[in-house]
């Protein structure tokens, strides 16, 4: 059963299936179908294949703390259970992954209901690249009657910005796009930038779409709040460790399909936003300082550290 | 042969001639040819050629002060002249125009020799957009020996950065490019950063294409030393009074050709960088602190206040 | 009983009650009232009568964070009360005022205590507006024989700076009294600022009397140490949802007794210190980070979250 | 004839003539005065009176610079003058007194009309204290059909900004009053900033109503542009040679007519505002940077040196 | 026994014991010393030699919170213990001091792979003064095979800059020395800056070397990393009441041996970076933002507050 | 006559005579003596002479722009005199260089007189390194009868700190040296920073003893205003074309006698301070902005641009 595993973690790597719920939920529920059609004969077995599968999720992309963060519950779940019998450990894969995505769609309910609070009537809000967390907030807002509009950048190199503006539209919003530098001519006229996030590191800096941190910067400059919104789990505990969170660098092709010969192409996928300029995390567990995430996350997720 | 103005106004309206110094040039030219070819009958009817073909060209751009400068600096001299005889006028259209073009290429290899100057070996340059006074600066450091690379961003919408990519590669220079976005991500590799300008202002402050004002504010951050290339009679006199140097709005289908409907698409051509974040302004009276750029034309050419 | 509530809510609403600690002892006392002489015939009617003094208390101001969160503590020890006799549960209310109130008095000491520490002698405190809290601190500081000087502002509109001079007078301490608008003129002659709040936010900001956020500006632009001298039950749980502490806005004769007709006077009685201006929060728990606030008061008062 | 010297400066001392304008008006039309009717028998007891006058009027208020320089002007003028004869002295002085006044109206104009150029449609402007060139001017740009709105602050402790509130109301401006302490509370809301001047020094800061520079530091973190509206003899050489603009520190009463005992009141009337925190200087030669003010008033008036 | 103890104090009084890890090693060695050979009687005297012990170490230097939070373990286990006998409370003073020991080594095994993980193939590290956790976390990182440059500034006025150059060469790094005041003028070529800590501040500003918080500034100025290396119980408990950590001042002839009469030499050892200018603090649970140390440590030793 | 220039060059290049007051006069008088002396038998050889002279100066140290504008101004004299005879050439070189040398005194004068009106009664003066020229204004105003003390940094590596701090002990004036690195721990007690300077640029920029551009970070952290004192002709002309002023390196021996092999030790003797950093420049002109330098120099230097 593990093919189906490696199907799905080719599907990560070449982003047919992508943004960080998506991937997270994806690799839980191929997990699960693998504790439901395994073969192994006894526990060691067992233990081996979700070991394996593991090993073979976590490699697929660099700046998935969801995902990893989702793995790591479910093995925590099972490393807890004592029975030796396969059937009792297929089981718990199989709930604590039910867990995890009840979970996940509990945070998602409360960050929008968090998060639309805090859209004043009249606002103009500015947003970068596309965040399912962010746009799904703003339907909320926009549902109990609030009256905003929204500044889009486009977001090179793959225009997710568009997705963004589409989304917009689709809920009657007065919707403007720009190109991404003039992030700093428009930012005057905005009243709060909503962000979503890739991971959060101990320090409590935030990776996101390349360009956040040069957003954030010019948003400081102009003395605008700015929001990042995300559930805590895509806190990545390896950055406890020192470990930096890796860069992803994508290929060239995205920013240009025939290049000059000889032309060097950097192309990294996301960039590093200090905390120092983010006014706060919208997170299930309510508008906190990025500074004390991780204490958060040791308080709601405990497990995560172990 | 007024159609003859007429032609290059459409021409330069229509981008179909572009970049500053082009454009300075096609419009002296044309007002050159007007003189030449001129049927006045006398000088009032002449003046009256030349007045109109002046506000003929005046209003094909917005952000054009070199070339209102240059028809500043002939109508100057004409009104100079007290001849009454056409052919004399005429001769000082003519005259008056070499000397600009002269002073403008004077200009131009002063600035490259000064700015070549403040290369160091071994350093990495950081541009935004395309400008031909820069490159060609760039080019005489290449020609002195110096061994430096480049980092140009692409320049969204119209990616005019694969314009100076090409360039710096054709002088075989180690060239990166990046989308807009990275500038921030990448700004701490960066020993300098060289725009230049389309027009300044009475302030100080500079006027260049969309994103360098965000490309300035990182450099800041980043204690990266920042400089504006130009020739001083980019210095528009219209903001002396109290104009806002206005911001062309360009086509929105240079940022998405077939948007979705009711999305609004601002499209600025140029934003303003503010003077205090720019380490100098190298111009062929030397590098100079942008506060007192005002002061320094007005030495150099109190024509440009008559 | 309701009618007592009703009192001491219209007290609270009009002014004749003012300042964070008397507002919540008046609102405590009076549930205490309402428990002793309450006419109930069993339990769930005492629930529902106390839910309609809460109710009826909640609503008198918008920024009274430590009154509702003192009822928050009192229907906190109720709801954990098993017993179904009426008598337990007045005598809970009872107990648990007595406890708030004592657990007010010793923070008060306390926060006087850490926060005498940090006076120096021979030194210079900015103070504004008028804080029980900060004064009493003072008074200990003075007692403990300290010598140092103070500055108040005369904090308009109501000038409660005037009450702060009289106090600091009466402590025979060396007191100057400026204008708010001279706080930057003689911020460079301050060794610290001291200021109370009204309100602490989760994000770790502090709301207090309108020009705080000011002084906390040129503090941090002339590297004085700015400090709020606060319980940490002026926390708001509210703003851990996304609602922003609302700024109470007071009648404009305050501002001008007869102004001009269409003029507008926009008079709100409070501002936002973002948490980056402040170097602690002296609390019972000592000087801490305000980035930490919330942190802390789950730690301290974890009822405030239930 | 000195006598009514005397008395202006009486006036001026006592504040019965007061605003920057109007004392240098005054002082000029009483000099004319004693020229007019002398009774001098030579130049040099002509020159004795002069000097005298001169000496009279310098030291009435500390922070006059406007009047000051149009003495200057006038001694400046008679100097220059070879003539024996004291009335031809004394038509110098007349006439020189005209060029004066004639210029200041000139001035004011040209500012106005720069200044109104400034102004959006649609914008906010802020303001502080009363200036009756930036009321001018906004009178101008609402003459030209624009549209906007202003917030003003009560300006303590003698509420010029009623005086401003008074007159925008006249010119049927949407006009919103604020105590000074809100300025940092309310600036995310305005365009632009437009205060008077009372002098520039040497190294381009702007003294002005106490105050001003807090304005300008709130409007600095807020990425608000700053102006300042003022004649370019509002100039003071004395900062030239070190000086210090001294700032004028008026009665306490202002403050608080029946202070406690022992109470210490400060209330210094002007502030030093750092040319940092300034865009511009819009004054009778566009709008420069200040910090090339010395170097513009040396070009333009270079009297004002000798 | 307690001659030991005076022995010791001495020894660190006078800085023949130094640095804060072999202050504490020391200290703990002592007192495990006087526990094994006590000759008291019973608990009460027992516990009577300890107390001396304690206060007579406490006084030695005033920035020693690790030595002081070693005794204060001990005392803490030794409170914690019921029973009577003095063999068995001095079995846990040697337990207890064993464990610590221990805790210290495990500490500094952490930091050093953590920290390790931080440093990049290439990259130029720039530190002051010495400290041993620092330069075992780079001994580790070269030991992994990473290749990296050192700039440590000479540190005045006792060159412990020159045993860190020493520590450098002799793991074969390339070392570059400099004299403190170079800070700033090589700050652009680092790539991050690792410091140690005396002591950890409640609010999360760390004590260091004299010049620490100069270097802060610059390599804030530069958006250069900065990162403290420090165990966590370098936090100083009496910083939560209010107690400003003391600044230790030096003898003037470490600065001057021969001054002339009269010059003052202030010589303080110490000063107090800003929790802003610190990236994070590199300790034994991972890599942590400054703001929530104290959160941290009461999380990880409680006993630390007891 | 040559070999004594020779000799004055070898000094400069020694240090044996050092300060860029000292080296500018050695400068002149030896060129003095050469043409007092000169055997050329015609202007020709003569003029080589002289050419051969300044080539051997200018080439002695590299941050002398003192030194250089003397023999500019010399040599400009040279070339406007017609004469053909050796003689007449002779005196202009001698009558030159004692204008020169009066310009210089009186410009001393002039700063001194303007910096001590600086000086206020009562203030702490913070200063680095040594300055005659600020020493000679502290005089200045102690002679006023001014009160005031002052801290000096030591200035490593070769203690110019403590002939400062020599010679205002013997102005009598009470006098505190610190370490450089102590820099930013005494800043929030001083009232004023005032420095020297080695060379201005044309942006603005002061060229000053290692750790001056640190002090001034420090100073403008702390709001403190800092100022440069210096003649105007420290204005370095090849800094318009684009040269960097070149930061002499000097012997490592200064920094460490006998360091360990293969250290590297760096050493430069100034670091750049960024014209936003300095208050003003004290000058001959009065107090300037940086920003305005080249301007002021243009205005009362012409010949330093011919």
């Amino acid at each position: 059963m593990l093919e189906s595993i490696q199907e799905t973690a080719e599907k990560i790597r070449k982003l047919e299936i992508q943004g960080a719920r998506n991937v997270a939920i994806a690799a839980i529920k191929t997990i699960e179908v693998l504790a439901k059609h395994t073969q192994a004969k006894n526990k060691a077995d067992f233990l081996k294949e979700l070991s394996k599968a593991k090993k073979t999720l976590f490699v697929t992309r660099e700046t998935e703390p969801l995902m990893r963060n989702a793995i790591r519950w479910i093995m925590n779940r099972v490393d807890k259970n004592n029975s030796k019998k396969v059937k009792d450990i297929a089981r718990t894969v199989s709930s604590s992954a039910n867990q995890f995505l009840n979970n996940l769609e509990r945070s998602r309910e409360e960050i929008a209901t968090i998060g639309a609070n805090r859209i004043r009537n009249g606002s103009v809000i500015f947003t970068h690249c596309h965040s399912s967390t962010v746009t799904y907030m703003l339907q909320k807002a926009k549902q109990q009657g609030k009256i905003f509009e929204v500044i889009c950048t486009e977001t090179r190199p793959i225009f997710q910005g568009r997705k963004t503006a589409k989304e917009m539209l689709d809920l009657d919003l007065k919707t403007t796009m720009i190109v991404d530098s003039a992030a700093r001519h428009f930012m005057n006229q905005a009243d709060i930038v909503l962000v979503g996030s890739d991971a959060i590191t101990s320090e409590g800096n935030v990776i996101n779409k390349i360009g956040t941190s040069l957003i954030a910067l010019a948003a400081h400059e102009a003395r605008t709040p700015f929001y990042v919104v995300s559930e805590l789990l895509k806190f990545d505990p390896a950055t406890i460790h020192g470990d930096y969170e890796k860069i992803e660098e994508r290929d060239s092709s995205e920013v240009w399909k025939d290049p000059p010969k000889k032309l060097i192409i950097r192309n990294p996928a996301f960039d590093v936003t200090r905390r120092d300029y983010i006014h706060g995390i919208i997170c299930e567990e309510g508008i906190i300082s990025p500074h004390s995430t991780m204490e958060v996350v040791r308080r709601k997720y405990p497990w995560v550290f172990e």
